[in-house]
């Protein structure tokens, strides 16, 4: 097998996702050395102030305050310090350079987005950005590369996880939106300014991104029409939910008609909405976010997960790097179908789920106890029995749900019951997927 | 600017999705060119009978029963036969003729993947299919690229359309497996021969191709533990509903250790199981399909969209193609951030929506016709008027909702409406979205 050379990366920020990104990195770099083709080496990150608290399980060693040494030696730099400037030069000088650019950097992207990929487009480089919006969310690749032979007509996204947490919380609670500020700065979930999220701003920063990537049409984030939360009143959400409505912080992006016109144009607009209970836009709660993308052909679409988090959005930026770093190594050994894991495939008996069974048993004393005893006897162990009698015919249904179990001892706990004499039937067996 | 020859597409099969990749590659072709830098030239469609009914707008000059010539003289060859031969065949020769290759066909994938994905790699070739699972659903490359660099835990996917319409309509109605499975048929949404859905095979081979994806193991269909959804009763979906679930068919890839080793290892199975309803997939409806993935960083994501129909399923063919088609042009004129749509960017005045508008009035004959009138009058269209009076103040509260208003035309409204003198005061003004 062809030996490739590494990777270098360069790690300009070490906030809460670039020390994620840069754990990942170092944890398993063997397991994306294999599915890349090639090792990946981090060559240092540059940060503004070495002596600031820091992960304690990475190397002091890689730490640096000269950013522009770094990317001198880089073939891919990791920009994740957040601000306009000096990420912004950084980027530059990265692409100018010759190296990949991925950058989680929402505010950048929303303000110089068409300077930066004009940048890369001139020398050929790679500038990916999924971390950028709705945090580990796939919603940048889908909408540049799934949905690029079809065409975007609208996008609904719930893209701030602070807002959403606060709508949700004044919708199921009733609380006004200055207790559930409270409550989301009490868990974290809101900075000590809320500004940017409770004003709308970072929410038309990530509509500007989506608006220009889906209408290929440059959208700055201070052109977006932009209406905060912090109107919203107890009131307002107590009456949508009574007309069947939830309310929700959306950042809109349209393609419509200019009314006066005829000609064809833009919309990209963040405001609090009523949206229909029977809406998916509706079931997002807490602080996740969601994408629901209409396209011409494909239809209604929506994407859906953590809109934040260090660890969930380091993902997002280690799977561009791995893509970029795959295009390195063309026609290496690592390519996504590898099969390089080559794992054994288990057979059913050897998974673990819950089951709910429910069984026809006779009604009379000391059945419970034997059906428990079964369940028991074979290391199943019961959640929850529920049991209903029908006086006509002395019957009774028993429906048993369990722990998780092994597949086998359900399987042997069944085959006992089958023959147990208080067990009329059998009458259903069904893993339960999905619970917490 | 440089000019870029041609890029010259076959496709093989002219079915229901075929024929939409035909039509949208015609009809959009100019749209196509700027988005990939280059033309696409349909250089022909491959079929087995030049007599059968066609689609009349597709030019009768493109068609062929020589699909060898065809491929020889291809780029990129989209491959949408169905079943194993002589789609394989073609596939093969195609990558070995130099192009690359689109493909739906999740029967050869799931059983002929690696042989494939092998022989792709041998010559640098790319091989995309992200139509062969959950029709518009972007899903493959997700998996493919935005999670690369993280760790899938476990998938759970609703996806196969027919049977999650029959078990739907089971829950939402209480019908028979046997009279909604009738219902699917009249409405086209099963097969006259349904054994391929209501017997999860169809689920299963979509089961192989995401475990094999997820997990870089090979996983063919023939190994997935599959359980069709013939034995589901109505008895049972109505005790699932009774105790919070709904019955759903899944296809579970999950990566988990072997309880007799202790050694990693990978489940892939398809079987109808509870679902709670708070869960994501839960609220999934109809012939619609839904892929849930938890990763270890990403944490929880879902995928919703049409599992299913021609022009749907066409939209992630043509994803695939154009994504392509850009690597044979790197460095031309057309990316993904491209600008060349350069629409104007409308100001919110422009945008229609609907508005759900609250006021204070007083309580006396004659204010709903007052209030009607302001909205008449302004060309805004009332949709439903809830009026609640409290008999202790006089006062009565108005909730107005509106059909589809230009934005310009429902400020005046409510600027009328606020010096109208039986309007106390204007409560609130919010915008309704996604509303049918």
């Amino acid at each position: 097998m062809i030996e490739y050379r590494a990777i270098r990366v360069a790690l300009l920020g070490a906030g809460s996702v670039g020390s994620q990104v840069a754990r990942l990195l170092l944890e398993h770099g063997d397991e994306l050395a294999k599915r890349i083709g090639a090792p990946i080496e981090l060559v240092g990150i540059a940060v503004r102030d070495l002596d600031a608290k820091r992960d304690a399980d990475l190397p002091r060693e890689l730490f640096t305050t000269d950013a522009h040494s770094l990317i001198v030696g880089a073939d891919i730099v990791i920009e994740l310090m957040g601000g306009i400037e000096p990420a912004r030069e950084y980027v530059l000088q990265a692409i100018n350079s010759g190296a990949d650019v991925v950058t989680g950097n929402k505010a950048l992207l929303a303000s110089h987005g068409a300077e930066l990929f004009a940048a890369a487009e001139q020398v050929g480089a790679q500038l990916s950005y999924e971390a950028a919006v709705a945090g580990a969310i796939p919603i940048i690749r889908p909408l540049r590369e799934s949905l690029a032979g079809d065409r975007v007509e609208r996008i609904l996204g719930i893209v701030n996880g602070t807002t959403n947490f606060i709508l949700d919380r004044m919708d199921s609670t009733g609380a006004s939106l200055e207790d559930a500020l409270a409550t989301a700065t009490e868990l974290g979930y809101a900075e000590a300014d809320p500004t940017a999220d409770i004003g709308g701003y970072d929410a038309a920063q990530k509509a500007a991104i989506l608006a220009s990537l889906a209408f290929h049409t440059t959208v700055s984030a201070d052109a977006v029409h932009r209406e905060g939360i912090t109107g919203v009143t107890a009131e307002q959400v107590e009456s949508a939910r009574r007309a069947g409505y939830v309310v929700k912080l959306l950042a809109i992006c349209e393609r419509l008609a200019d009314p006066e016109t005829g000609a064809e144009g833009v919309s990209a607009r963040v405001y609090p909405a009523l949206v229909p209970r029977s809406h998916p836009l509706a079931a997002v709660r807490g602080a996740n976010n969601a994408v629901f993308v209409e396209a011409a052909a494909a239809g209604p679409l929506m994407f859906y997960g953590a809109g934040a988090g260090g660890v969930q959005t380091a993902s997002a930026v280690l799977g561009d790097l791995v893509a970029i770093a795959r295009r390195h190594v063309i026609g290496g050994p690592g390519t996504s179908e590898s099969t390089h894991a080559d794992l054994p495939l288990l057979p059913i008996g050897r998974i673990t789920t819950r089951y709910s069974v429910t069984l026809e048993v006779t009604d009379e004393p000391g059945v419970l106890e034997t059906v428990a005893h079964v369940f028991a006897d074979h290391g199943v162990s019961v959640e929850q029995l529920q049991q209903t009698v029908e006086a006509s015919t002395g019957r009774a249904t028993l429906v048993i749900g369990t722990h998780e179990a092994a597949e086998a001892a359900l399987a042997s706990t069944v085959a006992s019951l089958a023959e147990s004499p208080v067990v009329a039937s059998v009458a259903s067996v069904l893993r339960i997927e999905g619970a917490e």
